[in-house]
């Protein structure tokens, strides 16, 4: 059995004794009550997921950059050259990109996993082991770019499980090494594209309604990728309320006809993240595209996920409404690579801290209102 | 003359032409133009303040907690007693707020200082001295409490003008002992009752509209707080469009008639923190409401000015508008103290690291789409 199916076993629901006894303890602290707003809700969370209250800190974090490239890119949906992924890739491991800073800053580590970049970069084989983590760059290629989904399916049935394993396996070996806190990240040219795709599926949103301007497009390209997710979803059968119906069904299949390799991965990580019952904070709209994917596959492992950032490509809006979350940072940021979601982890880090540090009425000796 | 005034002397306006060059240099860095949002608006008025590109980073941090109790309470306006703004001045000495587990997770330190608890407390005098900052609570208690403002004046000119200086001071240590971004922190049981007045009064808005519910009080306290907030408005001639009007011509009397005396601080705070050319970093509505004095003291000091977040209280939303701020960080919270806007400083350092430490373009041999 792959690392995918695997995490799927290992899977159980969140410990809600435990969030509620966050609850009862919030009460306790130095402070008017629920006057910390959505930290005290984190902070639950928190416990929930590690059965713990207060919570571990989620610290150390670990920051998967899951990097592919797009057929679909040949249908002009964007004004970057596709090598500029595999540039990328090196700026990560270098550790000049914006996810590196923003990482450093809170003290988490980044790894840069090629899931499926055109280019040739390292590569250590399937499946992931301990050792391939150390460089900062993990060569897990399962195919050397998706297909043009406006016109064929993104990925074979078996390429699709080798990348769920990949995903699984890098969220596995992360926390095997110290890490209580992932964090999604993605580079690829294009990648925009099929996550609108993605998100129209499982919302049964229309094609004009998801798709944004991505890295900055200009009208004539929007209008064009526009077409070409409309497209995508018209040959895989995956459009208007019919085609959620079917996505939500099949949403392996879904994914295997309008994703990428770098969401199939998001997908596995997702899971393996809280199958080792570690928080998974979600970056932007590929993100969360991989997520509505990952919500129907696994309704258990939803309560794991916490959205960062809300980003300003449309679909992100759409897909977090579907899947219920209200993001912690709304700061206009249209990057990827994971940068979003690292400015949530001091958010998420304060929640458990409030928790677990404050003083309470009777230790600090200040006076109660009475309880109503 | 004092501290305050010598602040007002000092102020310079920040430096656009830094700013510029911070968007040209976001330009180079690894990523789509604008992509990192509110971040790349954030490191630009850095650079501005500092008149430094890249910025300075705004690290280490401190919190500056102004204490005072409020006449006001014996209307029935909170189901707090007075004791506990004491109570919390000490629980911020030993550490054990909201605001000391936030500041200590940003790196930041908390000072309280006692500017007009009504009980008796470490006292050592005006003003205000290197060596007081040292224990972590800052004796320089201008009066026990305001007036009641819904019968009389919160404070006589006098009284002002000492609050205005014990602020300024506060600012002019902390940045002498190395702090590189300053942070507004307040407590004070009753203290949204003058907020709300002074955001009713410097806006024109109705005191049903700005009066919240503060630490969480019930119906009929609110309908109370209401009346309070609208005696005080009437009394001191600040209600409506010519409440306002007046209120904008001469501030200082408005704050002193209406206000509280953490209020005044905050105004000096504001201003000398200005002036030592630092960022300095609202927290709630009770910075915010200090921020409209402030701003019609000190137009040039603005740009020094960043809010950290939104608070549940609706003052604080009307307050941010008239003074055309959009903060950092929305949970919903409504504590006080600085909790909120310590929640924003990881945002800022990022803010300035990004634009220090990414890799531009040309070194990192990535690829840039042509410029239109």
């Amino acid at each position: 059995m792959g690392a995918f199916r695997a995490a799927l076993e290992r899977l159980v629901p969140v410990d809600r004794v435990a969030a509620e006894r966050a609850e009862r303890r919030q009460l306790s602290l130095t402070k008017p009550p629920g006057s910390l707003g959505r930290l005290e809700e984190l902070a639950s969370r928190l416990c929930a997921i590690a059965s713990e209250v207060p919570p571990p800190l989620p610290h150390p974090a670990a920051v998967a950059v899951f990097a592919a490239d797009h057929g679909v890119l040949s249908q002009g949906v964007s004004p970057w050259p596709a090598e500029v992924t595999a540039q990328m890739v090196a700026n990560f491991a270098a550790g000049g990109a914006a996810v590196n800073v923003l990482a450093r800053q809170m003290g988490a580590r980044v790894v840069a996993v090629d899931v499926g970049v055109a280019s040739a970069l390292p590569r250590a084989g399937l499946p992931v082991s301990d050792g391939d983590l150390t460089g900062g760059l993990v060569g897990a290629k399962v195919r050397r770019g998706s297909g043009d989904i406006s016109v064929e399916d993104a990925m074979e049935a078996s390429e699709l499980e080798k990348a769920l394993d990949v995903g699984a396996q890098v969220a596995t070996l992360l926390t095997a090494d110290g890490a209580r806190c992932l964090v999604t990240g993605d580079m690829g040219i294009g990648s925009t594209t099929p996550s609108a795709a993605l998100v129209a599926a499982f919302t049964g949103a229309g094609a004009a309604e998801v798709t944004g301007r991505g890295t900055g497009i200009d009208d004539s390209m929007l209008e064009q990728k526009v077409k070409v997710v409309s497209a995508a979803l018209q040959r895989s059968g995956l459009s208007g309320p019919e085609g959620a119906a079917r996505a939500r069904a099949e949403p392996l299949a879904a994914l295997a006809a309008i994703g990428g390799l770098e969401h199939a991965a998001l997908v596995g990580f997702l899971v393996g993240g809280a199958a080792q019952r570690v928080p998974v904070l979600l970056d932007g709209v590929i993100a969360v595209s991989a997520c509505l994917v990952a919500a129907e596959v696994a309704p258990l492992a939803r309560d794991y996920w916490i959205a960062g950032h809300m980003s300003a490509e449309p679909g992100a809006a759409l897909g977090l409404r579907r899947l219920g979350m209200e993001p912690l940072v709304d700061l206009g940021m249209r990057l990827g690579e994971g940068s979003g979601a690292c400015l949530a982890l001091p958010l998420l880090e304060a929640a458990a801290r409030t928790l677990s540090e404050m003083a309470t009425f009777d230790s600090a000796g200040v006076s109660e209102i009475p309880r109503s």
